[in-house]
């Protein structure tokens, strides 16, 4: 067993590179921090996050969390300029592993681990930090064939001083799962705004939540999208070309009233929503919800809260829901299915407004 | 200006109907009750959402809400055997109208006018009905070329009895806004949510907040999409076209590497996330996230929602988010941007750990 000691040397000092160093101090690890942004380190530094690297300086472990389109680069030089273990955290592996695999040869890599933590923010730079961003997610790591498994451990002990639960994958196995449940996701929802973008005003106003949950997150930085498409361009081509192929399906379906085709593309799109786990990475379990009218003021909610609370029942997903016409919210309380009704139940007798 | 007095019958009392009925109980109007089940009459009855209709009832306004595929021989059996104005609340107004307007001939047809309210719920049937469903909700009104001004004037009465927000649209127009705001969404949702079917268990656990926000929707009763997805074909069939050539070009913007046609997309998706409405259908406000932990069990929430409620900042929506790690989750409330620092140094201030 590898323990991770430190000194952390965090090389690129924007969100999460910050918020890593910031973790790690937490976890009581010595930090060192190093960016081409001499303005980005005294930021991070001021914040707490560690003192600027020195040439003297040894650390244990390289974290680069530097753009996407810099990656391959920052982790060579830090494989050949130092003998610690380094990792990344980008978020695409195989493209950046290559890179790195012909620059440095096959001495120095098995001191390289890849990993992503998955956990960000729509801000960015070291502002926006925070020790607490991996608090519960996700953060694979991805060792290669010729990995040190020294260097593994070292990395996944780094998520866990981070608060994170390690998911380990191979890079090319992590590239198809974020393609499958990150980038793909995010492109179709992107080509779904795209189609609101010239939409007339009457069109919009019929908008429900539904179209406004699939198209959130098209609103994400594009600078940003742009290098992590690129980055995974063979395995989300593969999806997005099984995806064409079920669009056109769709479409013959849909232009030859072919009712029971559509009703089968239908079908395996309500097992693929179920297939998601549940909160704490356990099976899906049956939800129900709960609608609760509420007035539009600040107090509102907390009362609805507290009388939910007061009813014992754990709130597992909240929406607020959008009303076009006057100062009435409508909330939408997720609970577990057999919870519901005594929700209700317990509203209701405190004077709510409730339906399911 | 046509008063609604009533009274009004509702045919086919399952989850809409009943609450039309609930609704028009509300304002106090006189509801008559109809379904080819004897027993969804007796429930909706003894819910209090009106008596049954009788032969020599006379009413007002007919309100029809069968399934898709029953609707344009409901609407004329209606047209026919009443003098009633008559309306319906089926998702899709073309080729009902069609089917209607070749049965009952130019005579009766002035007393239709379609309409659909923007409501539902993922159950069904009039045990699920409220008198609430359409608080603040959009209601689209369709009057036809040759509709009787009193009897479109009659039936925005209905949705304004209903509590909601008229909005009003030719069936055609109103065909295309669904198909690009409601059923593309949809179908798009499907296919992602389809990708994730056979997805390994370490792929999807990777799984953040961002796939489960586009593919919630795609856990909707395929029967129901199935006719609704039918009866909108030439609407839907357009807009899927337009997507599919986007899908190619961003196909081989991702093959060959061209930055500029994958921005381009990019940015045209951001433009339609930020088109749709704010909250109250006024203009698209700028929003920031506040992230706060929160221990995972009933109190909690509502102690962080009475602390929000006390910086007097107005709460327009919250995500929790799922923790595969532990009993940790995360809680990101949306306020207007302005807002969110003052909420965040107020959350703080009471002992919270928060984050932007």
């Amino acid at each position: 067993m590898t323990a991770l000691l430190g000194p952390v040397l965090v090389v690129g000092t924007g969100l999460v590179g910050t918020s890593i160093a910031l973790a790690c101090r937490r976890a009581s690890l010595e930090v060192l921090l190093s960016d081409v942004s001499p303005r980005h380190v005294r930021t991070a530094s001021g914040l707490g996050a560690g003192r600027p690297f020195a040439v003297a300086d040894v650390p244990q472990l390289v974290v680069v969390a530097v753009p996407p389109d810099h990656l391959g680069r920052a982790v060579t030089q830090a494989l050949v300029e130092t003998e610690a273990v380094v990792t990344d955290v980008g978020s695409v592996k195989t493209a950046p592993f290559h890179e790195i695999e012909s620059a440095v040869g096959p001495a120095r890599l098995p001191r390289y681990v890849g990993s992503h933590p998955m956990a960000g923010s729509e801000r960015s730079g070291p502002l926006a930090a925070t020790d607490s961003l991996f608090d519960g997610r996700p953060w694979a790591v991805t060792p290669h064939a010729t990995a040190d498994p020294a260097a593994t451990a070292l990395v996944e002990a780094l998520a866990v001083a981070c608060g994170a639960a390690v998911v380990r994958l191979s890079p090319e196995e992590h590239d198809q799962a974020v393609a499958r449940i990150s980038h793909l996701p995010h492109l179709l929802s992107v080509l779904v705004a795209g189609q609101l973008a010239e939409a007339p005003a009457t069109h919009l106003a019929l908008a429900g939540q539904g179209v406004r949950d699939v198209t959130r997150i098209a609103g994400s930085d594009p600078v940003m999208w742009k290098q992590i498409v690129g980055a995974n361009a063979a395995a989300l081509l593969a999806l997005l070309g099984d995806v064409r192929d079920q669009l056109d399906e769709l479409m013959s379906a849909i232009s030859d009233g072919e009712r029971d085709a559509l009703g089968a593309l239908l079908d395996r799109g309500v097992a693929g929503s179920r297939a998601i786990p549940g909160k704490h990475g356990g099976p899906a379990r049956e939800m129900g919800s709960v609608f609760v009218s509420v007035p539009d003021h600040p107090g509102e909610l907390a009362r609805l809260f507290a009388d939910a609370g007061a009813s014992g029942v754990n709130i597992e997903d909240v929406h607020i829901d959008h009303d076009p016409a006057r100062d009435t919210g409508l909330v939408e309380l997720l609970v577990a299915e057999v919870s519901a009704q005594h929700l209700t139940t317990s509203l209701e007798s405190r004077g709510w407004v409730t339906h399911r």
